[in-house]
């Protein structure tokens, strides 16, 4: 839905479960409420070849949108985007996250809580694919994805342009709430093994933990950046 | 390492990765404190066993503990462990959340933040296999699942027990942050399609939104249960 309706994104066919024809119609017509013309590209499949298209133990609901990856957007915009803009402002910078499902889960999450982008360094991240796009559940096409060739040289352009720059490290000695971070915050989560690399340890104005406990006290990282997102609004407008 | 920790938990037997052995022989003995005698039944495979044994696809460390199933445990073991406990005690209840992935995740989070127990209905659950166990990081082995085969009823125990019913729902008008939920906290999640089921949902004293913003105002469900444990830890000592 989210894709029908972005102007920016470019889809080459929609295809349909047998059965379920009229959903779809419905759907094109919902999303993209009469901006294109007739002659969409809709193929009905049978059961076989629409599990062959998306693999037998995919979940769907019926129909799947084949469509072209997004133009790529870069720090540059994202900054320009937000220039004038009032309130806090959050980007979250993922350090080597490598699962597609967690870095959907983060964009659905920094959707949600208004995040301006999602930024990841282009070696090591998932491409923008159908598992990391469903995880996203559309904030694929609402929050920007920006791949960057060096996160520290893309952090240092997000501190010249005002914003501060907090690292979750579980290990930190105050946690995310006892900092006031100022309204442009850059939120930077490292990888479940290996948590923040140096280089962009560096660049972090502050680290911060989560309050969890022990023996467990780490957290997936989609969650714990849906916590730390809920915890930059929550204190906004506290 | 926590299943390997848990008194509770039987195994059969750990499958090692050739070339891991050394670290599977620490694993043991940090885990076990040397609880165990020697003799311990470790398989050391090749790579082409152990794919077999996990799939090719899947993501580890060179080891892999086939273990049984923990013991049940039930409501009343639940209440029982925290009848004299102080402070907030929260107890997660899962209504049709189908993904294992998922109800690990909650697990994960569960821990991490103290919660007493996740509660799922028997039917639809899914079973606490290799998957779950995986997302859930170790939590299987600290926070109880407990599989009811009525949502209702356990949530009629859980509440005669002293505890509110708080039920999350994106159309609800005050945010969980706005409630005082009290000490002990029932809190409520439902599927992502359908969210809290009438019977369930009747039986919530609150129900209470989460901060997030449209268009895309929906959280994955582990996410959401993520931030609103954070909350009531966060609400608790604030």
């Amino acid at each position: 839905m989210a894709a029908l309706a972005n102007p920016a994104r470019r889809w080459r066919r929609l295809a349909v479960l047998a059965g379920h024809e009229e959903e779809a119609a419905a759907l094109i017509a919902a999303a993209q409420a009469g901006r294109l013309g007739s002659g969409e590209p809709v193929h009905v499949l049978d059961r076989a070849a629409f599990a062959a298209l998306l693999g037998e133990e995919s979940v769907h609901q019926g129909w799947a949108l084949e469509a072209e990856p997004l133009a790529a957007s870069d720090i540059d915009d994202v900054l320009r985007a937000i220039h004038a803009a009032t309130g806090r402002q959050i980007i979250v910078v993922l350090d080597q996250v490598t699962d597609p499902h967690n870095v959907g889960a983060v964009l659905r999450s920094a959707a949600a809580f208004g995040a301006s982008a999602v930024v990841v360094a282009e070696h090591g991240a998932p491409p923008a694919g159908g598992v990391l796009a469903k995880a996203a559940s559309g904030a694929l096409d609402l929050v920007p994805l920006v791949r960057v060739v060096n996160l520290a040289r893309a952090l240092d352009q997000m501190k010249e342009a005002g914003f501060w720059c907090c690292g979750l490290d579980e290990s930190a000695t105050e946690t995310l709430a006892a900092h006031d971070l100022g309204l442009r915050v850059v939120l930077a989560l490292g990888s479940e093994g290996g948590g923040l690399r140096r280089l962009v340890r560096e660049r972090c104005d502050y680290l911060a933990r989560l309050p969890t406990r022990p023996p467990l006290a780490s957290l997936n990282v989609s969650n714990a950046a849906a916590v730390a997102l809920y915890e930059l609004v929550r204190s906004e407008s506290a």
